[in-house]
């Protein structure tokens, strides 16, 4: 067959493929590097997420209308904090036929200008917060627009944006599609409108879907989302017609993260390289403080000292080699952790209420772990739980497991937050759990973690990536929780028991009373007597027991 | 907090983040539409996987050394293949530090057009199988360019390669690193050197990475390679200095596979009305038997009399609407399966010579499925397996997951084949399982999905996603060898249930003989013939059974 190379172009008018059946000889059509060369291409990045479309969650109808909620509910709440605002949504999905369905998202943030808003409803990978090191719902700026990516491919359908940056400024209305073979938005549409609301944004999106009710729907989605964002009001209405609305609990908006540089630790050679020869004029010793958070004059001084390198010299002229130098002196320098200003947990009031808001339950509890590192990137731990009460008590616990304030839905056991919980020995805290699995019982878990960077399994954000530390503190915060409830458990069975004495007493008693009186021939008033005198000091010797 | 909106700019020159004890008041800089529109920008692919190399295999120094060699086997067996040349590769890993490796993968391939070079090794996404429907090994146009952005991230080392076309034709050398702002090629060195081999591809990656042996490892890798694509031989040598060589099985190449068309079942609207509008002049029924397959001029007549469309108009005048009338229409008309010319299976033959060559058992069992289609999208099961003999019959089955001939070593139960096999019932074939898992025997499972496009559930192309048809028909190959095997189990516990009463015969015939002589008082020789008379009627009599 080494012969056939070269015998490339013989068939080459073969417009049409031709079945070959088993056994037959095949034509030879055999590549060389040159026609190889012809088919090569860029592939854009639109044309792959749409190929691969599962990889951001559009996997099937009934995530694809998830997905695409969640993604706008994301960006609006990231753009009305960041601006300030309370949040205030309104979700409304509409059915129009038997398999498709309109989405609309909008809330009361700041609008977006209107030169932006058609590259960010029409562009992959465009966006304002993967540059940022910062606590954000959204990172990579692929999000709405593939919903919109996905509603163009299934019903042909551009996404319709109607947004307003004030009250002094006319509202816009843009209808969107997305080039794939670009990766650029078409406008379809352009124009002014009247829209009442001061500030905000619309979104809609028209996509096949399917709509259902239960674990993993949108229901459920707002019901989470509402629970990790009690500062934001939020209004539903599900194809079904119900109407859901969850009242913000905090009237206070959380504390906002700030942006922060990286931490000299999380950096790799090729990063520490792109970062000093590319961060403008400036020597050494004034790029690592400029560029890297917790590098103050002294730590500096010490990095460049153990280096070799001279604190003066341009940055931008670093080689290769001297970066290595610096990677490894960085090392060997006791750095600061890194600020964690940067992240805004819910806190453990909100947690809190929030439970209690949604499970009839006997017993809460909610802990908040210091801030921690992975690779460079803060991050910080919240963990709530519920327990008794209305709570299944036959089922595995119920887990919560939420991003950035952003509840996760799908891949449950890919997720670090399960890992977590399935490693933690729940029998030890009084609870039944089947090998390597969730505990029995009647319990609820929140797990929540703030970063700068989640680092998810994949673009569609469903699960958290198994990082050692990340997986840690977890574990250790749902252990502190565990101890808590598994001492509440500990009472609850000692009263139970209790209550258990206290009824045979009760019970048994007035009869030995009667016993008592039949052999002693006793008057009733004795009988009385005797059985009070006994129901006393047996109550008491089993209160000191 | 609402009225602070607007403040923007007051800490504008706040250089560092200051971290702010908790309960501090903090200062206000909410954002507005203005200063969030100037915050956006471009994501370069690069930068994006660059931040989420997990999604592309790179998430620790093991799994990184593992990802780069297999995207560069991927490649070099690709193009053998398309070239028609037997391959013969050569990997090398050299460590070089105790955290550097160099990883070397040489191919005899047809080598690469000297202009293409730094785009394939310095540019994501970008290559020849994306927009091609025929099965391949690589699809993406990721795999290599990423191994040496990672090699670059960790090392500061381009990615280096040398490259020939043809004995006539000199060697390029090139050196390239990886813009990641741009995702574009930096050309580091080009020149001509000296090259033995007359055509072929050599590229070195120098990396951080660790080395290990075992499951998962490098070495288990090749094997398995080997064991999938019986034409190729593979010289390997690990960073231990082990050499591992081996040879092909097989003299002939695989069976071609070649392109197809989409068929029309597997197409969306957004897809549909693309295609008939982008694919130049032509009348709707012309484009549509000349885009798709198995869309003959009878079925395009009745795929356009059913729409209500006029088969003569330019089909790029295609509205949207009248695109989704054509698409009701094709689901309304019969049309062939996708054409299976596109597949190129193992074959049963080649994977019981590579079970073989690979286990000691007792049994081996191949069976190939007959190829059957996933949203239009033709695939082919092959499943193998190999029981008994020095395989462990403790542990539980082991599971070799191949796609494209390629073997998968990570997310093993996030995967398809696992969940075929899982939820295969092993118990009714004869084997121990676990409920939720593997079966437990001596049993090595072989899977194979050879398709025009795996649906993989990342970019790193580790596991097969859960599509229902792909999974019905793994399960189908499993349970027609699980009956086989079955068949074989029954016969040998018959078997050996049989050498069980012939020892038992063996053992106490003699016993009676001497209790009988005993009791009638009789020779040593009237003894002896008794229990031979005995052991003969009850052997009879067993075989009778």
């Amino acid at each position: 067959m080494k012969s056939k190379l070269g015998d490339q172009g013989v068939l080459q008018f073969e417009a049409e493929p031709v079945v070959v059946a088993s056994g037959a000889v095949r034509p030879a059509r055999r590549a060389t590097a040159e026609s190889m060369a012809q088919k090569q291409r860029e592939i854009s990045i639109s044309e792959f997420f749409s190929k691969n479309r599962h990889l951001l969650g559009f996997d099937n109808p009934q995530k694809a209308l998830l997905t695409a909620i969640k993604e706008a509910v994301d960006n609006s709440l990231d753009a009305c904090e960041e601006a300030g605002i309370l949040p205030e949504l309104k979700i409304i999905i509409r059915q129009i036929s038997e398999t498709r369905f309109v989405m609309s998202v909008e809330d009361n943030g700041p609008g977006i200008v209107k030169q932006q808003i058609p590259k960010i409803f029409g562009k992959l990978l465009y966006g304002s917060k993967f540059h940022t090191m910062k606590q954000s719902r959204g990172q990579q700026g692929i999000g709405i627009s593939a919903a919109g990516m996905y509603g163009q491919l299934t019903s042909g359908k551009p996404t319709c944006i109607r947004s307003r940056t004030g009250s002094d400024k006319p509202a816009h209305y843009y209808e969107i599609r997305i080039d794939t073979n670009k990766n650029a938005p078409t406008i379809v549409k352009d124009e002014k409108v009247d829209w009442d609301p001061p500030h905000g944004t619309r979104v809609e999106i028209e996509m096949e879907a399917t709509f259902k009710k239960g674990r993993r729907s949108v229901d459920d989605y707002i019901q989470q989302t509402a629970l990790a964002n009690p500062h934001a009001t939020i209004h539903y209405v599900n194809p079904l017609g119900e109407i859901c609305d969850f009242e913000r609990a905090a009237a206070e908006l959380p504390v906002e993260p700030k942006e922060i540089k990286p931490h000299p630790y999380g950096v790799e050679l090729g990063m520490l390289h792109k970062i000093m020869t590319s961060s403008g004029s400036g020597s050494i010793h004034k790029i690592l403080q400029k560029e890297f958070s917790r590098v103050s004059d002294r730590v500096a001084e010490e990095i460049i000292q153990k280096s070799g390198l001279r604190g003066d010299r341009r940055s931008r002229d670093m080689s290769m080699p001297e970066a290595e130098s610096l990677l490894k002196a960085i090392q060997r320098v006791k750095i600061m952790a890194p600020p964690t200003s940067c992240l805004s947990p819910i806190g453990e009031k909100l947690i809190l209420d929030g439970l209690k808001a949604r499970f009839k339950a006997d017993f809460y509890t909610v802990t908040s772990r210091s801030p921690a590192v992975y690779r460079g990137n803060p991050f910080q731990i919240e963990v709530g739980l519920a327990y008794g009460g209305e709570l299944p008590s036959e089922e595995s616990m119920e887990l919560f497991r939420i991003a950035n304030r952003a509840p996760l839905q799908y891949q449950q056991s890919g997720c670090a937050i399960f890992r977590a919980a399935v490693t933690t020995d729940w029998r030890s805290y009084g609870l039944q759990q089947p090998k390597g699995a969730l505990p029995v019982g009647p319990v609820a878990l929140f797990v929540h973690m703030a970063s700068v960077w989640v680092p998810f399994t994949s673009e569609s954000k469903e699960a958290i990536a198994h990082y050692p530390e990340i997986i840690k503190e977890m574990r250790l915060g749902i252990q502190e929780c565990a101890r808590r409830l598994s001492a509440h458990v500990r009472h609850h069975r000692r009263q139970a028991d209790e209550f258990k004495k206290l009824s045979y007493i009760e019970k048994f008693i007035p009869h030995i009373g009667i016993a008592l009186g039949d052999i002693l021939s006793l008057s009733r008033e004795k009988q009385k007597e005797i059985v009070e005198v006994l129901t006393d000091t047996l109550q008491r010797s089993r209160q000191a027991d």
